[in-house]
């Protein structure tokens, strides 16, 4: 007997680096993980502390029932069209395993969510990436070319905060047999949203998740949307307990008060339109987005990475991606407008005006 | 485009099926899922109750860092020991897929819990099941045989309750290099555990639960406990949070009432000898437990099946098992006195005392 070894897929891997989080306690202005800048509905905190003890005590319902009537009634879908997990990386990997043996194929446009590749390597799953069309186009024929047996990409894209039109996807979900499953973590923020495919498409998956626009990173809840055949598949394949009693009835609360998450998602928009605008003036390229962060190239003059240290060196934490192809940009979450205010006060400081440069 | 066609692992299997759990608002006494019938500590409620928006809003910690200090305190190991889960289930999948990847071997003596054979299936894991050998032994020659790459088994075992002294552990440790899974979900309830064996075999890997000792079914949390490297080869393969911030606040709160919770365990214990006394009066033969159920076969002019229905009718819920070796045997969950009492009271009007039979 000694140190069992862990199987070669597993020992060879680095597995999936999580955004920086700061020790309790630490005060700093965070806009690298996404996170909403405003609390979630007071609804929230008043259903959880509703909760007696009997109801910790007996297993949860298996399919959140409670939840997939919520999500039936908001989305105008049927309850046995809603899968719930705990956060989307659950629904995202239980998709992947329904999908996806040893040795077949998920295929994403790149750069897209980083953690595509790590559940495709956990499963023994080829992932083949191909590169986004000019203007973060999907690239449908690439796709179809890998002749994968699902096609996963967030839209809103990650880190781009571009969105792909819904009449794109159909084009593809038309032509493939595959599984495409289109995740929207960041849709509360964008104006278009491929919800209303599915009833056409059967093969078109929708993910969303309470991290980004219901403020409930902390609570780990996503679901899925699709037909009810592709829902009972996956359900084979989730753990049979997957999200908890508690979580099921703070998901229920945050869903059902759609007037005050879409005030919060306004507000982002408000801010982040101020942003862009004002890193535009910093002589920074913002792409347009349709997400709750930017994705700004820095000015020439400035190093993407050094500017990122000298950031968190103040206390203010933004993602720097170490890609290739993303060396010269940087991703920053749309804070609160105070949050927002810090930042772009310390680039006024940090980053030459571009008249100066 | 049409349903896109699971894979064929997922196609062919049925799933786990979880026990039966009432609809919400239906009074049954409910003796078939081994759940605690003592709700959980008082702190647990005021731990959740005390919890923000704030804390929900952001991302929890990635491993669950609060939790760890609290068991490595408890458990008097270090916080690199242990990792949390999402459920026991959660820990058991990671393990897996940590360990065994598609055509390794998953052994485990039979029968125990009946859901490692869907993770395997799930894993394309060969699962090799060899039989106990008599008075519950485990079947250690039997198991190295299978040349597995994991062993996995309750201890107390589900569904007897029989449990396998450490000193046997030892011996299969000692004799494989595979990772030997000691799952001690019912083991509040016992006399022993397997905890001291992993400070000397590097090979041994200890799950806990919430969902039984500590009235916690519906919080989902589960943990394991082992070699530093085992944990950290199997934090590559978790989901990056697969602990929600109100779980772990909860998980804390539980385990550091150590008292409450002996306390529950007692007074199972005392209601499990005082059901095993009175089934054996009405001739059942009911198997020393050392968990908080007990498994009965029924008296040979009952049907196990017949019997399990008309105690359903009757509104109490126990467990059997349609399987082939468990055809005259019923598990019942030990409730509290009350709930006993009408199991005792309904067993007296529905099968014929051994006088009479």
């Amino acid at each position: 007997m000694s140190v069992p070894r862990a199987r070669a897929t597993v020992a060879r891997m680095l597995g999936y680096v999580p955004g920086e989080q700061p020790t309790p306690g630490e005060r700093v202005i965070k806009l690298n993980t996404n996170e909403n800048p405003y609390p979630p509905s007071p609804s929230v905190l008043e259903s959880i502390r509703r909760l007696e003890g009997d109801a910790l005590r007996r297993y949860p319902s298996p399919m959140a029932d409670a939840f997939r009537e919520v999500a039936a009634r908001v989305h105008n879908v049927s309850p046995d069209q809603i899968l719930a997990g705990n956060g989307s990386d659950d629904v995202l990997q239980i998709a992947l395993r329904s999908y996806c043996g040893p040795g077949d194929v998920l295929a994403s446009p790149n750069p897209t969510y980083s953690l595509y590749p790590v559940l495709a390597e956990l499963a023994d799953v080829r992932f083949i990436t191909v590169p986004w069309e000019d203007h973060w186009t999907l690239p449908v024929a690439a796709l179809l070319a890998a002749k994968p047996q699902a096609i996963f990409f967030a839209n809103p894209n990650a880190p781009s905060g571009t969105i792909v039109p819904p009449a794109d996807v159909a084009t593809l979900a038309s032509r493939t047999d595959a599984l495409v499953l289109v995740d929207e973590a960041y849709v509360d923020f964008a104006d278009t949203n491929c919800l209303g495919l599915i009833s056409q498409y059967e093969n078109v998956l929708v993910t969303r998740t309470f991290s980004k626009g219901y403020g409930l990173a902390g609570l780990r809840f996503g679901y899925a949307i699709g037909h009810p055949s592709v829902i009972a598949s996956m359900a084979k394949v989730k753990d049979s307990y997957n999200c908890d009693a508690i979580a099921i009835a703070a998901a229920c609360a945050a869903l059902d008060d759609q007037s005050y998450a879409r005030d919060c998602w306004d507000r982002v928009r408000v801010e982040r339109t101020r942003l862009t605008r004002e890193l535009g003036r910093r002589g920074f390229d913002v792409i347009t987005s349709h997400a709750n962060f930017v994705l700004a190239t820095v000015p020439s003059s400035v190093d993407a990475r050094d500017l990122y240290q000298a950031l968190k060196a103040r206390g203010i934490l933004i993602r720097f991606f170490d890609k290739p192809e993303l060396q010269d940009q940087l991703r920053i979450t749309v804070g609160s407008p105070e949050e927002n205010t810090a930042l772009l006060a310390s680039l006024a400081e940090l980053v030459p005006s571009p008249a100066e440069a």
